[in-house]
């Protein structure tokens, strides 16, 4: 079993964490926190050892009735890997700590590629990290195109990409964070970073994004055009390739699901934890061909498609599995299968939902 | 085993099938549904009978391979009682359907308060159920207010209460809701219609309601103002009446949760399903003594808080159990209980979360 440490429970640490205890070969070690507010506590109710950043916070968590298993210090000496989920930046200040204990550990997208020896997405370069000590786990949204970019690769080879990334402005919890009514440019200069991110993972991938910001909590949303080398054979041959892959998911017409909130019903109905959403969300009619230019429409939810990739990035950089077999293990333990759901497509009939009730006033 | 149907399985309808189902004394016949769409699909793959509305619907389910148990006629027929949750209006006219039938029906506050016999909210009024055919479990708003109003109305007696109601715009599947940019006087006529909505459940109370609507679709936030009748020894009386009650949460101040975003997240990791927050939230800091006026601020979720009253209101109409039974056992089995990990009050510091991480860019 490999003993695996989260430092940083936030959004994306609570989440690993419940992931890697989800796995048959990994248990989680501990997780280390420097807030002792409710995301604390629910590290402590789900029985998780608690330890602080360090020791001048451990009185925080005291005084609430945690009680602590020691400081981030301990658990990295403790653990066989770690996984650092802090905020950005903080991740490549961590990084001498894991190297004094000789703990390899894995990064969030957050961090320059320069954090680590390889810039990681399951499906693209798996064993690209299997010699390593350090991987980056890519950011949300470029796990969110590696994924979708990796198949139209390999099949049809990829002239040029452009992408545009309509950003969720933060996370359902970030209070503080804009804009409140704006679609802004962000950043304003084009290619924005996300292009040259998945050129970490595709080094050689001809792509340009461009990037906004708007006002919403719940998904990211990428415009894309594919311009590919080879023709496919019309469109039902690149949504039968969309098909076969295990995290992308296409949403099927009947559905009624029209954004990024009913995404999210759809996911809370199915009994996903925390409404998570792992897979990339493809709008099925959005899916388009014009000659070689592919075009569709994808939500990505920033919470969540990295957790599966952190899960496979602990099995590459401690040779548990290889890629094929770590994903699998990964979908299976996680219940990766809401296009098992989506994709009754046994149909005709293009309906719309009409019925929406709750009690309003 | 009472036989319960559910005629409506949108944003309210599927939540009660699901507490309905997790409870010990009565169990789901079957829901009934109009559209064909994702939430239909759920409810199949929940192994609930789907009984489409009317015959006219029926081939859209079976298009996307959902097989129909009947129609609503046919679930009525079937039921010893029947949780009406269409949208608003509807229940109106589906009333002579449940008649014809001499079927038991609780509807929601979407409807007139005339649509049935009593105006029904499990804290404040079980008993007066007990002797009816028909009940209407009240608003998610009047719910909220009957539960806080109910324990003061007891203990201090109440001079007048006067409630700003800031409510979400749209649930989070509805797409098309807005406000988008705006805060709405809706209604702009004062006193809006809460505050009478109160009192079909406390017919003597003084109460002057203000409604607005804000571009959010998580949950209502109630600043309120109560005029008492008595003076509270202090506002740590008043803490702990509030403390005392099952489905009143006291949002600690250690816990960081500054908005309905965070008490959402919150939710999520305690493992709610759907996220769903069934008791009011009222902040703790916010509880303040000016004389004889208390005020506060409480949030309410919408798509939640009324579930847990629809379960006991068939308790009541069935005679199955009195109230507080009924309450104890519907707390019990849908695990109402986040007070437990919130009320950690075992603290002096007063500290605010620093820490957020997320897979950003």
């Amino acid at each position: 079993m490999i003993r695996v440490g989260i430092n940083g429970y936030g959004t994306i640490g609570k989440r690993v964490a419940d992931a890697v205890r989800a796995q048959p070969d990994m248990t989680v070690r501990g997780v280390a926190k420097r807030s002792p507010d409710y995301v604390a506590v629910g590290a402590a109710e789900a029985d998780y050892p608690v330890y602080a950043a360090d020791e001048d916070r451990a009185d925080g968590f005291r005084e609430i009735g945690i009680d602590l298993a020691g400081t981030a210090d301990d658990l990295v000496a403790e653990s066989d890997v770690i996984v650092d989920a802090t905020p950005s930046g903080v991740g490549a200040e961590n990084r001498p700590l894991y190297e004094r204990h000789d703990t390899p550990a894995i990064f969030q997208g957050g961090e320059d590629a320069t954090v680590a020896e390889v810039s990681f997405n399951a499906r693209a370069n798996f064993a690209e990290a299997e010699d390593a000590d350090y991987a980056r786990v890519v950011s949300c949204n470029t796990t969110g195109l590696s994924r979708f970019l990796a198949p139209l690769h390999e099949t049809y080879g990829i002239d040029k990409a452009r992408v545009t990334l309509v950003r969720r402005g933060g996370d359902p919890d970030q209070t503080g964070r804009g804009p409140i009514n704006d679609t802004v440019p962000d950043p304003v200069s084009i290619p924005s970073h996300h292009g040259p991110d998945v050129q970490t993972v595709f080094p050689e991938l001809d792509i340009d994004t461009i990037g906004l910001k708007v006002p919403t909590t719940m998904m990211h949303v990428h415009a894309v055009n594919v311009t590919l080398e080879d023709d496919p054979d019309g469109v039902d041959d690149v949504r039968d390739l969309f098909r076969a892959e295990d995290r992308l998911l296409t949403i099927p017409e009947y559905a009624g699901i029209d954004g990024a909130g009913t995404l999210k019903d759809f996911a809370m109905d199915a009994g996903r934890p925390r409404g998570d959403i792992w897979e990339n969300c493809i709008w099925g009619e959005s899916i388009t061909l014009q000659g070689r230019d592919l075009y569709c429409m994808q939500a990505i939810h920033q919470e969540a498609d990295v957790v599966p990739e952190n899960v496979d990035a602990i099995r590459a950089l401690t040779g548990l599995l290889d890629g094929p077999e770590s994903r699998s293990l990964t979908n299976e333990t996680l219940g990766i299968d809401l296009g098992r759901l989506c994709g009754r497509e046994n149909l005709t009939a293009e309906q719309r939902p009409t019925e929406r009730v709750s009690s309003d006033d």
